[in-house]
């Protein structure tokens, strides 16, 4: 038995989809069938959404779940009339929020991202042109504009996190991957040297890293399961020995290392 | 006079975060100071959050406003205490819910993002991968393996997108920037000859281009106006003569634009 569940939205949907997946994520024993609609905004588009909700809870045999976000109540008065559970977030919400405030709200379409300047914006993609050109290890002259430096040993979650960090907060995130040599002695690789604030320790379980290894290149040695742990070993002396926080990235998403490392540093997000 | 708003959550507060946004961007001519707090997951950290709102509340001479999302009952109960407005996520529509499915919810924190299974967390790494390494052209033997290729002068927002792509949705995105030499002549660029169902074209106001340009690098060539021009006057017509779905990259988020290629692709991102 599985439901249909509809994420729908006049704009892009992301909002609605993550808060969506958030909350059914509480009800781990049942099945799900997911759609996501964005771009609902005009009239024709709500009268051909609500009869693909009724086809599917037809065939489904189950009554259908909506979340919605949709700014113009006469598009959402649309798809309410399918055969389903609607929760819109806008008007439970919305009607709080315009009793605290005594006012109306817009009900504009396409606002959902406006509370982030242009200059915010604009900050975002200088991060991610950032992030790409300080990858890996690369332009370590770069390294005293970073706002943060993640190190870890080949595979350990760096680039990807450093891409979010950039994206979605517009912090400039350069990563140092630990190599053979920086092993040969005890101490802070040289490039790293001045910028000690700024280091943050990826590590992860061995087991799991050789696994990723093994998947993504064919060399033997790379994805030794000795080479791994002497490697992860040697990390996290590196991080105790000069006081660097650090992750294990072993069982967090990308989300949740990027949230951490924003708590860690204390980076100023917001106003005060 | 401005309201402290206060995203909370035992996680990582990016869901919280993002609708409360959404929903304040409903009030455009209203201020507010914001704090994002996440890993509110114990009871002391619940009560000096507590302590922090009324603290702020008192300074700003304003009842605070709080969006939260708290899975642990007697932590968003400790919350509650303070002097504001707490729209709770999973108060109002887990209750809804329940019902719905008529069963209790876990309640349990760190689940937001187990929808997504880890198979499909791999696929979002391996696809950033991708995207790091056939950016801006380079590796053009990656195209067959490329779900998109987005097409565009250079700073006409391909790389941010195509990592968005990556990140959010495991979408293996390469990027073609158009450059003089592809403008000799009015044909497809050798090298996306044998891809052109994967296409698609970001094109930009010629103003903004400049703009963009002239931040970006000191060259005056690089950043001219004309040049900026002719660019997007050749690339428009790239598109148009052989029919490539373009997206107007001005006025658009990396996010709208990414919820805009997946629709035009139609990127099966759900199951049926």
């Amino acid at each position: 038995m599985k439901y249909p569940v509809f994420f729908i939205s006049d704009s892009t949907a992301i909002t609605t989809e993550t808060v969506g997946l958030s909350l059914l994520a509480q009800f781990p024993g049942l099945e799900f069938n997911k759609y996501t609609l964005p771009f609902i905004d005009t009239p024709l588009k709500a009268q051909q959404t609500y009869e693909l909700i009724n086809q599917k809870s037809e065939q489904y045999g189950q009554k259908a779940l909506i979340f919605s976000s949709m700014v113009q109540p006469e598009l959402c008065q649309i798809i309410r009339q399918a055969d389903a559970l609607v929760l819109d977030l806008f008007e439970h919400y919305l009607t709080e929020l315009e009793q605290f405030f005594h006012q109306t709200s817009t009900h504009a379409i396409g606002l959902a991202r406006k509370p982030m300047a242009e200059e915010s914006y604009n900050q975002r993609i200088a991060a991610v042109d950032f992030s790409m050109l300080s990858d890996d290890g690369t332009n370590l002259k770069h390294y005293k504009k970073a706002d943060v430096i993640l190190v870890g040993v080949s595979r350990s979650g760096k680039t990807p996190t450093c891409l979010y960090l950039a994206l979605q907060y517009g912090i400039r995130a350069a990563n140092y991957p630990l190599v053979a040599e920086d092993f040969l002695d005890t101490s802070l690789p040289h490039a790293l040297k001045d910028y000690q604030d700024k280091l943050i320790g990826l590590t992860i379980d061995p087991g799991r890293l050789h696994a990723i290894r093994k998947e993504r290149r064919s060399t033997r040695a790379y994805a030794d399961p000795a080479l791994c742990r002497q490697e992860v070993r040697y990390a996290n002396q590196l991080f105790q020995r000069y006081n660097i926080p650090s992750l294990d990235t072993t069982h967090r998403s990308i989300e949740e290392l990027s949230a951490r490392i924003i708590a860690l540093k204390g980076f100023k997000q917001n106003n005060d």
